[in-house]
């Protein structure tokens, strides 16, 4: 692991969400960012695991920006487990008992609480996993050929 | 879309490539490049499609470069459907007349004669979606995060 930062990194929720990709591909997990499992939701990462596991992770810059969000309990039923991802200065005792628990930074991160696990049924985890690979291909088709948009 | 080409693609294979990847996104596909479905195999691109449809498709500059595939047959029973894809100057009668044909550029390309389908068994279908979502991620953390590796 090399710790060069190459490029700006300038938001916090970016900064963690960096981190929180390098900690899940240590577990063998892939994840994408800004995934969108349904019409009207959006959850900041979505890990992928090698049995086909999905991980919502929600990163939290601060208190209000936990306070004000309305949305996550919605986040649940389409994730095996759910983590909270903050920094080391979040004040953890605000978060649900039983959600997970991430401590990350833009570097790495480790898992403090593990998840409960509610396993998805198998037709939502065939329809999430399709999606997510839809979702990166994307995304890195944009990436590699920026020219081109539908 | 717009034809700027922003990039050098040096290679045939990586321009008609990246004018396969368009086409199929034109087609609400997506699509990974040397994809890797079982060790000692890597087809050059695998085309996802809305449906959970799985393409692949080979890329071939010359007649020796076919003449010299070896390979290609094993391909057939890791997708429901298998094509060429060659540019406008390729004898294509060298090609076997049960295949698809795509002829293509760096900038799209025409489906010449759609693939018979021979579609896979479930099971097999939901490993390779996942391991294509699993490449199409990989390949995007290491655009976006090329200081990290394990």
């Amino acid at each position: 692991m090399r710790f060069v930062q190459s490029r700006q990194i300038s938001r916090p929720g970016q900064q963690l969400a960096r981190g929180i990709s390098r900690m899940l591909q240590t577990r063998g997990f892939v994840s994408v960012e800004e995934f969108v499992p349904v019409r009207g939701m959006r959850v900041d990462v979505l890990g992928l695991g090698p049995k086909g596991e999905l991980w919502v992770i929600e990163c939290k810059s601060c208190r209000t920006d936990f306070l004000t969000d309305l949305k996550w309990q919605g986040y649940m039923e389409w994730c095996d487990r759910f983590f909270w991802a903050v920094d080391i200065d979040f004040p953890t005792e605000l978060l649900p008992f039983d959600t997970g628990l991430i401590v990350a930074d833009a570097f790495g991160g480790e898992v403090i609480r593990m998840a409960p696990e509610r396993k998805l049924a198998a037709a939502r985890r065939r329809t999430m996993i399709q999606k997510f690979a839809a979702h990166a291909a994307r995304r890195l088709a944009a990436l590699r050929d920026p020219d081109f948009s539908l």
